[in-house]
């Protein structure tokens, strides 16, 4: 059993964990980056190095590898390469090579946030009333349906880029001006294009406890298992410090969520309670930053993905946790070789 | 030997380095922090819980801590907390306690950005050309003196705070506009409040290799060395990844800097080359979170700062580095142990 991690970054925990998942059953964790001096291209078992997920010769190399190494399946952690593999699973599964990403449809009602809010309102899930536009928003206020501070952020993002929180009339206009200015240059702007003009999203601020969730699936899309993290902490756009809780009422939502969205694997997703109500804000599908803190709390999805690329079901324990396990991330430093940069992949010829 | 880390946080690889560099001479290394769920607070041999900085109780307790533990010597890694235990070494002296912060004078050169390019010019030290109010930047983009993209930065700042990158006048406008709206509402606003029409920067921003050093005094303020690493990748705030360097322009500039400025113990510099030339940015009287990519090259000044500590010279080797060694930094979890929240300090009645 051969797992591969691509765009592997820094989350060296998660090659940690599959390692621990293969066990008796044997195998090799593969990581694949862009950059030689990625944390996780130095601890995995074997290394490569491709060129950017947007590089055309991405996909067609990194079909190839999976063919030359006997790739059992792939773990993508980035946001910007989901869709690509999600339009591509076919060629991968004629490989031997299971794409471990949801359908492109279910990318899209994530990475598109506003498509989220609707999905969200569709189940009757409660989230934080949202606007398109500065002038509707500023309507809004006047009708005192939107008051301060409230929250500006792109519509299409990753990793709380040019997120801000005003506080005041004037604010919101600066903030949302510019993060409009800014959007239109960054690497979003080739999908923020599509619709320019509500490429920007203004949503109610609502003070409370923010929960992550991590809503499991199985390899088709059958809902598993929700754990329910209260995030004590954020940095660099991920959750730093958390405890994993018994919240039955998020559970029941993560639940739903899982069965109508029927993604694969796992689902990230951020909520908060204000006033004793749950409301959702963001999805992400794929392994978050905020998984390690219910991995060390009991889950183990990684041992149960194991099984089920064994065609073996899950072992009972794999979905229970401990209640109350509070965890800190810190950071480590990992020594980079500089051999590795003769890791450029490179496709042996037939 | 017993060594207090104040505000500890989550550099727990300074506990490590520590606790190694006590070694055979044994010892402790003790914590404080606001948060029982600190990484530090969770590793270190002791730890307590202390009110944050600026209630007025935390001094008292802090004076108290050490003389019932035997403190012989506090680190801090807060820049709020840096110019408080400046201004009352002489009361830890009293009480046995050394503590390895600069003077104030010294804080404040660095704590001020304008202050700090100023002290650079005075030391022949190139900067990126400066100015304190919009209305004298747009003149200078009138009159060809500074060209997008340009910085705007709080003039005191910490971690990048409100950092942005203008590439055009809108988005300048907008940028200095909304900076400084939000500073005067942060926690940086009484301190900015002391001249709060100059309390946003903005600086020709050049294109160029990013350095940090790390510039080595004795606990007396006598220059020792200087270590240059290349920054290859930024997170949060802090170095993500980085290359130590053999660049003697810059060794030669950290040299000047510390015998001039003479803090004590360590200095964390930023500086970047363009076109040939070296340009300082900022300078943190304190360990940074470059610090461990010199470590790991061989920089041991935890073992220097003992050696001191004990009245002896340090060893010969612990100031000497592996150039070209390349490290990143990745994320591990630290378990929170529930029962930390047991750690409220109170002083014991005499």
């Amino acid at each position: 059993m051969n797992i591969l991690f691509t765009c592997a970054g820094r989350r060296n925990y998660l090659i940690d964990y599959f390692r621990s998942a293969l066990g008796e059953d044997g195998g090799r964790i593969l990581a694949v980056d862009a950059s030689h001096t990625s944390p996780a291209i130095q601890e995995a078992d074997k290394a490569f190095l491709l060129p950017y997920v947007n590089d055309p010769s991405y996909l067609p190399k990194l079909l190839n590898l999976c063919e030359q190494e006997e790739i059992n399946a792939i773990i993508s952690l980035n946001d910007l390469e989901l869709p690509l593999l999600a339009g591509h699973k076919k060629e991968f599964a004629q490989a031997g090579t299971a794409v471990l990403v949801s359908d492109p449809e279910v990318i899209d009602i994530c990475f598109d946030k506003w498509k989220t809010d609707r999905f969200f309102s569709r189940l009757g899930i409660r989230s934080p009333a949202t606007w398109l536009t500065l002038e509707e928003a500023k309507t809004a206020v006047a009708e005192g349906r939107l008051s301060f501070p409230v929250v500006v952020k792109p519509r299409w993002g990753t990793a709380s880029i040019g997120i801000e929180f005003p506080e005041d009339m004037r604010e919101l206009e600066l903030a949302y001006e510019l993060v409009r200015h800014k959007l239109m240059r960054t690497f979003l702007a080739d999908v923020s294009s599509t619709d320019e003009q509500h490429a920007v999203m203004i949503q109610q601020y609502l003070p409370g406890k923010e929960y992550g969730l991590d809503v499991v699936n199985d390899l088709h899309g059958n809902y598993q298992a929700t754990v329910v993290k209260q995030k004590l902490a954020m940095r660099a756009g991920e959750t730093d410090k958390a405890v994993v809780v018994d919240n039955p009422s998020l559970v029941a939502i993560g639940e739903k969520i899982g069965r109508e969205l029927k993604h694969i694997v796992n689902l990230d997703c951020d909520f908060f309670e204000h006033q004793g109500a749950c409301y959702g804000l963001e999805m992400n599908p794929r392994f978050g930053g905020g998984y390690p803190f219910s991995h060390v709390a009991g889950l183990d999805l990684p041992a149960a993905i194991v099984s089920w690329l064994h065609a073996r079901p899950a072992a009972d324990d794999v979905f229970s946790v401990r209640f109350d396990t509070v965890s800190a991330k810190c950071d480590r430093l990992v020594y980079v070789d500089a051999a590795e940069k003769s890791l450029v992949y490179e496709p042996e010829r037939k």
